[in-house]
């Protein structure tokens, strides 16, 4: 090595790929002293994912860029299904929207637009900038100082334009499927490489097939062919690659050219015209459907293709390695601040392990669709009705998934599962729909009900003088109380008819350098938080700098928040009154 | 002059304000050779106007940069009046909501960053670059060549960084109130400099007034505040700075200081905490309602301040600024191309001059409330509650006006207004929502109907064939037939049960070279174009480059159409059929 500097930071994040520019916002929006490097000299420009579902648009709006998502996107509605029909014609077979998450949508935009955004964002709260062409060359875990939340466990030696040696108290990988650092930590990889090789091409198509612009399937007697409309009148093919008898480990990969996918499209796409003057990108690929045993080894963890790789195919990957990091990220900021335990990293396990074989048990399902040909062939009308009814089955219930319906988060110190459930349609675990940006902080949504009613204002009071001694028990002295929890309060009442001198001074404390911050009441009458609590009895619920409900619970309930914040925070001395 | 260069350009624009950049948006898109010059060294960043009304949001999304404004913008939706009650407490008398026309908002962000989008738009179209620091020397405007419409009759000479002479085609002026143009041009500017002097702040206020990040209208017993809140905390604070006995003409501006217009409107806001510590920009400046005698003369035009000054009060200079641009330059783009006839571009002045005089009659109206301070004082609660109530009407008229509802255009070649009313709510001279980006082109709206009617189907195809006949009479040859006219259908029927064979080929030509544009087939599934002709009769509807409807009909109207089209375009020989 021809220059080797010891440096240290608190976190170091490698692979710049969405799950570490994810992690890395959380750094640059707390302020952590952290190093984010790749191994590639330069960001990727084109190809790669592309499928953002309607919960990732809502993370990327709680970051401020689902604006710049929308105007460049092709957005999604529904998916369409396209077979031989009795006389052999192909034809739309029918039509299914594809589920969203209002006022979300779905959208699809080449990766390397959505990596500019995050970094054009982590840019804008911080100076971290990511160290390309640096490539990790040792790794060494010092299992002693792991209990010390200010030792550096890690000691990580790298190769490249910087060249230097980093000792880091948290790192997360997120250096894709041939993770080098998984490989470092001998953390084995299940699952295997399938035999089914697969084409993709980003094109500007020439063609009359109608559906150009919308999602489908094209299941021809020829073969099968996956449709996915982009912006700027991109579109991108998935084709397998092989006949049925060529289906062996001999296919050789490396025959395959642009001009052979082309000319398979074109046959399966048949009697549509097919054709194209731009390329954008293509590749082959081989299936791999594989997880990691564990995604995580003392404060070292992995994320995203490092610890679960899959077939592209159904709209997914980008969006699980982006939540990925967007999960462990808050977590390694907390606890490096100082702020938070670091028993609460033990959870990105917990919340993400089980996600990812999900993914993988999906994937399995949705790809056979795709590589068991040998039923569908001569396609007669009913066996072609069953398995589109089948795909759509799949499809649905991979999207109830993928928008996080379902997904929610097991019982943990970050999640309260006993927390009564004062608001109709929300559970603990699930997430809420953002309330303000995503800045590492905890929220409280105080729902206060009508306040014009004497009683309800004194309820909602006593509560806030709680809440007041809560943030006073987890904030460190010198700091501002919202440092760490922001309590914000939602009334039923319409604005005009309530101030907010009425409400506890903890949500409208009146500073002489920055007067008061008026993002902490809100009427519902231009939202509906407080319409969500039952009746006018108000309700709290802790929402995690995630948006993922923690705790919820009645007005009275505030001293078992303050417990469920226990769980979490290291606590202060008590600091005198304001 | 150390260096004098001459050159020629079709298109002058002076001066880069919001009216400036509007026509030279029209420039970029539309492929046209034009110089725009601007007497300031550097653009503006700070200050200035900052009201985007719902109607302006609305052209800028046409224009692709409405999602910019949102994402930086402060969106207002209603508008408090506070005024000392019984007790002589300073309390809201009322609030009502600001009119807009969804899905569009009214939106506050200052001018600077505007420009910032209009600059962006137009780069990336184009190579157009505003010749900042160049201000123009001398105009000679030659009345020959004025029907030659190839012809340069004017000559305008210019001093500064790039000092050259230009002649042009057509100029189009935007310099503002003190426009040196209209000067040269010898056109009288009526009106009058009244005695009031107001004062502006741009703050962010340290404050405890809950009402601060809402516009509002303070009335107190010390005097008048307008306060309208914009981005990242900053507001807006208009104030009238002299007491009734200091208006004359001996009131000394040069002494007003940014401390006294603060303790002015300290003293107003009293009780409440009223402070700043930073200021990003104020001005003293002296309400100056005029307008000039015509905008144009030859082919020039004058557009935004030079036409008409007001007080800024009202929220809607830079509206009218950008919509003189917006109007002015498609016209003069058509016309330099050498597609439309040179007739149009009077049109400019019927459509424009009426609403610039509606602007004054508003402002005067509005201005008076803010002035007569002695028909308040004492303030006893009805004749304030009388002039809260007179000032909501007035607001709501002038939001009306704003709007646009009531703002159409009059009958001209390009508003035929005799046209059949065929579809519901809308009539020739309103604006309709843009249903693509504007780039010059007129739009003919085909709503078909059912077209799994075999009747309608029927009816829609004859209409087909004449509008195919119309494309080529207006097109030149060698040129795609929709470069001036673009045909797009709109149908009332599920997408999936219609197909794009199912129409005329003018909605769904395939090219070798590009495929199908599938941008012509709109279902009504997710719009509502269908839904706006009368039950599944069909209509056509001519749309303006700028969203206006020029004419509409039955579909069997389309030979009238075709009459329409020839008082605005040039006709070509008849190419043979395709």
């Amino acid at each position: 090595m021809a220059d080797s500097i010891e440096s240290s930071t608190d976190v170091l994040i490698i692979g710049a790929g969405p799950s570490g520019l994810m992690a890395a916002y959380w750094m640059a929006r707390c302020g952590i002293d952290a190093r984010v490097i790749d191994k590639r000299g330069i960001k990727i420009f084109r190809g790669h994912a592309d499928g953002l579902r309607s919960r990732t648009l809502e993370l990327l709006d709680s970051m401020g860029v689902a604006q710049r998502v929308l105007q460049e996107g092709h957005e999604l509605f529904s998916m369409s299904s396209w077979a031989p029909d009795e006389n052999g014609k192909l034809s739309r077979q029918g039509s299914a929207e594809l589920e969203i998450t209002p006022p979300y949508v779905m959208v699809a935009l080449n990766q390397g637009r959505i990596e500019r955004f995050l970094l054009d964002t982590i840019e804008e709260s911080s100076n971290l900038e990511v160290e390309r062409g640096v490539i990790a060359e040792s790794l060494h875990y010092d299992e002693g100082p792991e209990s010390d939340s200010q030792a550096y466990p890690n000691h990580a030696q790298e190769q490249g334009r910087h060249g230097r040696d980093a000792e880091s108290q948290v790192c997360n990988w997120c250096d894709g499927a041939h993770s080098w650092t998984r490989e470092q930590l001998n953390i084995p990889f299940e699952g295997s490489t399938t035999d089914h090789v697969w084409g993709v091409i980003d094109i500007v198509p020439i063609t009359d097939y109608p559906d150009i612009r919308r999602p489908c399937s094209v299941n021809s007697v020829s073969g099968i062919v996956l449709i996915i409309p982009r912006e700027k009148n991109t579109v991108r093919f998935y084709v397998p690659l092989q006949e049925e008898h060529e289906f062996s480990r001999d296919f050789d990969r490396s025959a395959v050219t642009l001009e052979s996918i082309h000319q398979r499209v074109k046959k399966i796409m048949s009697p549509f015209h097919f054709d194209y003057h731009v390329c954008k990108w293509w590749t082959v690929y081989q299936v791999g459907r594989r997880i990691a045993q564990t995604n995580a080894k003392g404060r070292i963890y992995l994320a995203g293709d490092a610890v679960h790789t899959h077939s592209p195919k159904i709209g997914m990957g980008m969006n699980m390695r982006m939540q990925d990091g967007f999960n462990i990220g808050w977590k390694v900021a907390l606890v490096v601040k100082g702020l938070a335990r670091s028993s609460i990293l033990d959870t990105y396990k917990s919340e993400h392990y089980p996600l990812a074989e999900m993914l993988l048990e999906f994937d399995r399902q949705w790809s056979a669709f795709f590589l068991h040909r040998e039923q569908q062939s001569g396609h007669p009308a009913p066996v072609l009705k069953e398995k589109l009814a089948a795909m759509r089955d799949v499809m649905r219930e991979t999207e109830h998934f993928s928008q996080g319906h379902t997904s929610y988060y097991k019982a943990s110190p970050l999640v309260c599962k006993v927390s009564k459930a004062v608001a109709k349609h929300l559970s603990p675990g699930e997430k809420l729909l953002p309330v303000a940006r995503s800045d590492g902080r905890f929220r409280i949504l105080l729902l206060a009900g009508d306040m014009r009613s004497k009683e309800q204002a004194s309820r909602v009071w006593t509560c806030g003088d709680i809440l007041a001694g809560l943030l006073k028990q987890f904030t460190p002295a010198k700091y501002k109380l919202d440092l760490a929890i922001d309590v914000k309060a939602f009334h039923s009442a319409p604005f005009e008819d309530v101030e907010l001198d009425m409400f506890p001074s903890i949500v409208h404390h009146f500073d002489k350098d920055e007067g008061c911050d008026l993002t902490k009441v809100w009427s519902d009458s231009k939202c509906n938080w407080g319409q969500q609590s039952d009746g006018n009895a108000g309700a709290l619920i802790a929402m995690r700098p995630d948006q993922y409900i923690g705790w919820m619970g009645e007005l009275e309930g505030a001293a078992d928040l303050t417990s469920y914040f226990h769980g979490i925070f290291v606590e202060r001395k008590v600091r005198p009154a304001l």
